[in-house]
């Protein structure tokens, strides 16, 4: 049994004295000297730009890059499975046969998918401050002027470049910057392994170490119906990673929660990923035991089992981090020392002009509501595609009414063409897997605000979740794209004269729903980010600017060694597999899944180097929504391709670790050696090797 | 999708006016008049004396029979599988290979099991009401008398008689039975099929029909190391049971809920369920993870797995039903028709001498501790058997310091001999699944009480869940049976000069877990039965005696006709099922688990009479417990048995149902078949047909 931290080694997150490799930089503020001092290497201008435009945004979730001229996009199969599972049927089972079209014309357009590039970077804290920092502003007032203030710029850059620009804040409000994506959203399949491979190990192997996945998935971006021109690709390396080389890692981790106060880090663990938890046992549950009824269930709800086995065993040990006594006892002592060191201590503690003080009070009142407005608002209580679709048909109807300013952000300025798409776009839907979703969820919704709240009624009609979900999954029209488009052109007569029961439900409940949002967004984010705005100017003020944001999904870099690691019992984790280890393991576990290879495997074992690198661990600095990240050498050649971290690294989510936390990667020369021997993939091949 | 419950055409359970064959009977008040009256069947004394002393209380959740005179014992797999899995090594797989004892030498004598045999009933309600109900008696002293009347009853009969006697209270504590048993503690194996075959269809088959589970398991009572001399055993029957033929089933149904308040079962609703769901996910989460890491992992987790996947499809049911309105709202209705039928209704509603405004107030005091009772008291916050032994190791030691009627009722009297005899068994038990169970319910700990909190601290001791469950498990002592009895022996000077970290724990600790405990038995238990006793009073004087009580895993009879039913999307659900259904269902799921069938059994098909009857339904009125129930003709003989019940029965639990509700049985000559056809028993068969 492994200990999950060796806390007493590692030091806090916000520390101005970094360890060796820690940081997710932003590529605005790289640690160029560091890297130039400790490893003699130079990172360029042109190294970077090439870098970055070369590093994709994949979805909501995911990172890629581009990798070859012709728009060919590299992510992981993890990444891309939800996309196979949609372009599914009971005929072709993508998900697990895989595919690979042998030429162009057999490249098949994935429904939904939208790929963002970075073009270009501008800080526009002072705007956004400016707005924001009036004398006795209320909350209320700051919040909107905040909202307003930051669409104005989006859209004003927008209309002047044509491209998607978004406002991120860094360091919780006291840093913004506009970024510009370049968009892409006709993307289509070229390649993908077998699920078998994708994800060999499943649950067991999941965040372990030696591990073998083959997770890789290439797809290809095109405009006006022809392979996109990415002038910025990445080459691919001869040999890939070798162990104890400087590699970097271009990507987009989704969130870290290491500048959170230490009252904000007890909310999490005594509140919100308890929550998160009991959510996702929940969907595991219910998952697997609808796929145990049928192979047919199996192929239509794998992606979702997939998913939830996955985020059980990450927030498991997220949560067992954050019930560490010994790492909360550290954040404690760091905070402290920010908290005294800075002039500002005037303050009394107790007062709310201090803003560790006022997190916490505002963490009280989020305390309050998280539950409510994770149900009603997230969504948790409503757990089907369709109840999304008629939310968003009724508060498209509702918001088009209004000012383009005062709508909800999804709805204003050209954010509302995306919903208008997703709500017509073609979709495969289930009636059993929508009611088995809803049903589970109108259940957590019962259960956690009690039978007998007025809102519950409401929302069951006298029924139990069973009968309630099935009444209105069996009689909703929302099935059907075009009935979706027709309710939707028909604007706020034609939803608030509707039948449906679920456009129905929704009008019921929808005021409520709002309410939690108006109360999370002004009563809870807003004071929330000009507290933290205030802890970031005193924590710049105390150890000055070279310091990384939390992750927040937007693009960053950040640099590590290939090497393997001590467990605390003393056994030695090697830096990597090979193939032969690949059939090893599978004849270990008789064949049996999720250890076993399909055929094509098994028949290739002669033919592929057995010797040949399979999966590796380096010291990155990376969270989840890095899977898929490119990892390139010095020259910028792609050596591997994250797709996972030990289970170690799940502290990253808080404080920075080069003991025990691992980034696993598949190497370049295993995805190479199975195209080549393994899928005889060679316009493939060729394409990857610029032939 | 079936409708759970079509509760508009059910009647609520305590009214006078029974369904048909709705009731769990006592046996010293069967509606022995209504069953001649409609059936025509005479049920003599004598029957049912030899019924009663046929029937077995297997364990502490099953039911099972004497079918044959030396001893011999029938009850279902899925009752013995636990032992099948203690029994069982890496080498000899009892759970997944079955078993058979060719001769009687070959039997394997099973660890930890106790059969009870019902052979007397007094009824001492007059001696318990006479203890407690003095003029201005405080809850704490009608306790202690409560607890002190029924301690001095039981031994009393002991001492008398040397037999196993237990007061059951029934109606909530208005009928107080002394029940005598003949114990048997050395129980052997005979005869187990393959787990494919006693849980075929695995969690998507179960509680459902059509079904096709051969879920039988034979064993032994010895006495005096030889067969014991069973008088009173069921013969077989030569044709089974026969569609629309009146049976009966004997047997232990654990517990029902029908005579509870509606706000009882509120609490039920809205605080319990969820909790033990919530329980029920988590386990079902980690064990099903564990199992899948390895082929040995699987073996050793495999009950628990069934375990949780079965309680939690009951346990979701049930919260179905509890959330379904128009159930709650009868419940409302007939308990609104009982409090004003009666003369007492001169008490004011809100006065807190009306017995079901003080359920009320006692179940507001009960919501305040429950969750900190289960966790301390009862133990979620600490599954781990080291922690139970540790736990029954100091309080052994602190009770025996008492004078025995002030000891803890569990180490009072011949009681703390079932406890000793515990305390030093051999049992099978692994580190890694001790670690397993311990994190996770360290975890519901700290979740459900908040990592600060003093206890949890304590607890914990500054680490992690993981890495304190760790710590505790690798250095304890109470694996090795020799060390627990030593410290056992030791006495109090032992326990508290112990250095085993678990026995430290429970030092720490269990002040804190005794006071939950005394709260739930002074404060609310005692209160509770008071108030239910006044309902039950009401209930007597305004309805008659003749109504069965709440299930309370004592002995009952319930009576039903072989009976198919009708949905109500309107299909026709027949009664039986054959063999040759069983063989098509595991075709149509290409013969992949949990629909594969064994060599053996796909071998045997040739011989096998594929016409054979193997499951089917009945309208019985039983519940969880009756597992492995006898059920009998008119006769007398075996005809089936009892081992599950159909979705739409766990309404049971609440209100008594025949349009829906089924019980679901294996038939006597599948039993027999397979005994002959497929496992050619003869040994066996000749024993069961009396040769």
């Amino acid at each position: 049994m492994r200990k999950l931290f060796t806390l007493m080694t590692v030091l806090a997150g916000f520390c101005p004295f970094l360890h060796a490799e820690e940081g997710m930089w932003l590529y605005t503020n790289l640690p160029t000297r560091d890297i130039k001092e400790k490893y003699n290497i130079d990172i360029t201008p042109e190294w970077l730009e090439h870098l970055q435009k070369a590093s994709v945004r994949f979805g909501k979730s995911g990172s890629a890059s581009f990798v070859s001229p012709d728009g060919l996009v590299m992510t992981n199969h993890h990444v891309g499975v939800g996309i196979l599972e949609k372009l599914s049927t009971k005929e072709k089972d993508f998900v697990k046969n895989g595919f690979y079209a042998e030429t162009r014309e057999e490249e098949i357009k994935c429904p939904d998918v939208e790929l963002n590039v970075l073009q270009k970077i501008e800080d526009v804290t002072p705007r956004v401050n400016a707005a924001v920092k009036g004398q006795n502003m209320s909350q209320e007032l700051a919040e909107k002027n905040r909202r307003l203030v930051i669409s104005e710029i989006e859209s004003e850059a927008e209309k002047a470049t044509g491209m998607k620009c978004t406002v991120s804040a860094f360091f919780e409000g006291g840093l913004y910057h506009l970024y510009y994506y370049r968009k892409y959203d006709d993307v289509r399949l070229v390649f993908a392994p077998e699920s078998a491979l994708g994800f060999f190990g499943g649950d067991p192997d999941n965040y372990e170490f030696p591990r073998y996945c083959l997770d890789v998935t290439f797809f290809r971006a095109y405009e006006n119906n022809v392979p996109a021109k990415t002038e910025h690709y990445l080459k691919w390396s001869e040999n890939g990673a070798a162990e104890n080389e400087l590699v970097f890692v271009s990507g987009h981790p989704g969130r870290t929660d290491r500048l959170k106060t230490v009252a904000h880090l007890k909310f999490l663990r005594d509140t919100v990923h308890p929550f998160t938890l009991e959510k996702i046992y929940r969907k595991e549950v219910i998952s697997k035991a609808f796929g145990e009824q049928s192979e047919e269930n199996m192929r239509r709800i794998h992606t979702d089992i997939f998913r939830w086995t996955n985020y059980r065993k990450r927030y498991n040990g997220i949560l067992l981090g954050l019930q560490d006594q010994s790492f909360m006892a550290q954040k404690e002592k760091a905070e402290q020392e920010l908290r005294w060191r800075t002039p500002k201590r005037a303050i009394h503690s107790r007062d709310s002009r201090d803003p560790w003080h006022k997190v916490e009070e505002v963490i009280d009142q989020w305390k309050s509501v998280y539950h409510r407005h994770d149900l009603l608002e997230t969504g948790s209580g409503f757990n089907s595609q369709i109840f999304s679709y008629a939310r968003q048909i009724v508060r498209l109807a509702q918001e088009q009414e209004k000012p383009d300013a005062e709508r909800l952000k999804e709805y204003q300025g050209t954010a509302v063409d995306t919903v208008k798409q997703a709500i017509q776009a073609e979709m495969p839907l289930f009636q059993d897997i929508e009611i088995l979703k809803l049903t589970d969820s109108l259940g957590l919704l019962t259960d956690k605000l009690g039978a007998d709240t007025p809102l519950v009624k409401v929302v069951l009609d006298g029924k139990s979740p069973l009968e309630r979900a099935t009444e209105l999954i069996q009689n909703t029209s929302l099935f059907d794209p075009e009935s979706r488009k027709a309710l939707m052109e028909g604007g706020l007569a034609a939803v608030n004269t509707s039948d449906d029961p679920m456009i129905q439900l929704v009008l019921l409940i929808d005021s409520s729903a709002r309410e939690y949002r108006k109360i999370m967004e002004i009563e809870i984010d807003e004071p929330l980010q000009q507290a933290y705005g205030e802890i970031s100017d005193i924590r710049f003020r105390t150890y000055g600017t070279s310091v990384y944001p939390d992750a927040t999904f937007t693009l960053r870099l950040s640099y590590g060694q290939v090497k393997g690691y001590t467990e605390t019992d003393g056994s030695q984790i090697p830096a990597m597999t090979c193939y032969d280890g690949l059939y090893a393991r599978a004849d270990e576990h008789h064949q049996i899944e999720p250890f076993a290879l399909p055929e094509r495997w098994l028949n290739a074992k002669p033919k592929v180097r057995l010797q040949t690198p399979m999966n590796f661990l380096t010291t990155h600095d990376i969270v989840g929504g890095n899977s898929g990240s490119p990892m390139v050498n010095a020259k910028g050649e792609v050596v591997g391709l994250v797709f996972d971290g030990n289970i170690n690294s799940l502290v990253l989510n808080f404080i920075y670790d080069d003991q025990l936390s691992r980034t696993v990667s598949v190497h370049s020369s295993a995805i190479m050696e199975a195209l080549k021997s393994v899928y005889s993939a060679e316009r493939l091949v060729r394409e990857l090797l610029g032939k």
